[in-house]
């Protein structure tokens, strides 16, 4: 039997990034469904051009001087100064053909900040699960998944999508392994999710903070595959459509 | 119906103590299954008086030069200078009654620097499961497990007890109640491998890690519950019994 060459890791937050063992070259998955990857997939398949995801207000106030339009959110909310939020629904209406957009947010646009020297940096979600799943299997190259979780904290939805990206992986191609404990129990916990997603996710702490904001609307959208078959990437500092 | 009123956090890694919502008075059980938590709970049982946890090779060696016994390891094997490892059957032999000894492994004493102000940190595996369920709920207080891990990274062992007890603690008390996606997912993952964790943890990199060095003689010891009901918890510098 052939011994499989490409290992697929887990961190199931930003700050066990620096503690991963994968090393050289990888392409590195960052995810934040709830909501800012689902929203950035979103905005590519309605004509986006390109976002730059930036970590600070600052900069994104400093973008906004500049005349850029701005996606900017803390905590679930947008913030004043920003043209929107990061509702996936914000982003899924006429006029943004061509558009370049400065986003941030309260954790994915952190995530974004650690593209590796040897590989690419790709935005993972729901909504572009099956053309995120075929990319990765044609790169040939170590896969790194990066849960945005909540402030530094693990969570629920994010590591359902590894759990679910992961199996799709592992099912297809017998070059793909994982010996990481973070994604045994990421595709354990998709097993006991995948039948009924949102009754699981009722129990995550961020659709609670969702649902007291009235943000939860979108919700479903977030749990449902393969709406957007894009695959942003990062190139230089700006997120763009791979053709 | 009554609000519950203590609540139940999980860190499925050192790295990710700093990130707790937790706040104020809290108990901290800090988990190293493989090895050093259920080494630690079987040497308190075996007649050890107290255990002096530290977190450099460094510190075991001064405590060696002033003549005390000292138990220390390093990914998995015994330093030479030590008179014991971290195998849980290292200290269940005779000659242990009043002893004390000095404790330094790879994961499990980093994790014991980190003993909460208002609080007691204790030490939990398998082996203590019921003992230490029954105190915690005794004490009233909330709760944070804290995951060894290895080098930070998560692990399955330490997830899986985090499930165990927590769902004891929850099934037994509605004082408590948990609203952190940590021990969601622990619970879980504890459900899907209940009715045969030692299939189940085939699976673990750590299980294979200790195969390798042939090691892995601890490993049904390490998941088999309640061989140990003592409660170790750090008293200044020290390990002790709660009596």
């Amino acid at each position: 039997m052939q011994k499989s060459k490409y290992r697929l890791e887990a961190c199931f937050s930003p700050a066990l990034y620096p503690y991963r063992q994968i090393e050289d070259a990888f392409n590195l998955v960052v995810i934040d469904v709830l909501r800012a990857t689902t929203s950035i997939c979103a905005a590519f398949q309605n004509g986006v051009e390109s976002i730059i995801p930036v970590a600070t207000i600052e900069e994104a106030k400093e973008y906004k001087r500049k005349g850029y339009m701005v996606a900017s959110e803390r905590d679930g909310q947008v913030l004043d100064f920003a043209d929107f939020g990061n509702s996936a629904f914000n982003f899924m209406q006429d006029g943004l053909q061509g558009v370049e957009i400065v986003y941030s947010t309260t954790n994915g646009t952190q995530a974004m900040q650690l593209a590796p020297e040897n590989g690419k940096m790709v935005i993972g979600a729901f909504s572009n699960l099956t053309a995120l799943k075929d990319w990765l299997i044609n790169q040939k190259c170590d896969v790194l998944f990066l849960c945005s979780g909540w402030k530094n904290k693990f969570n629920l939805e994010d590591t359902l999508f590894v759990g679910a990206l992961a199996e799709l992986i592992l099912a297809e191609d017998i070059d793909f392994y994982s010996q990481c404990d973070s994604v045994m129990a990421a595709i354990d916990l998709w097993k006991t999710a995948k039948s009924d997603v949102l009754g699981y996710i009722e129990k995550a702490a961020h659709r609670h903070r969702l649902k007291k904001l009235g943000l939860d609307d979108v919700l479903e959208f977030s749990f449902t595959m393969d709406t957007c078959p894009v695959v942003p990437v990062l190139e230089g500092e700006r997120l763009v459509k791979i053709r």
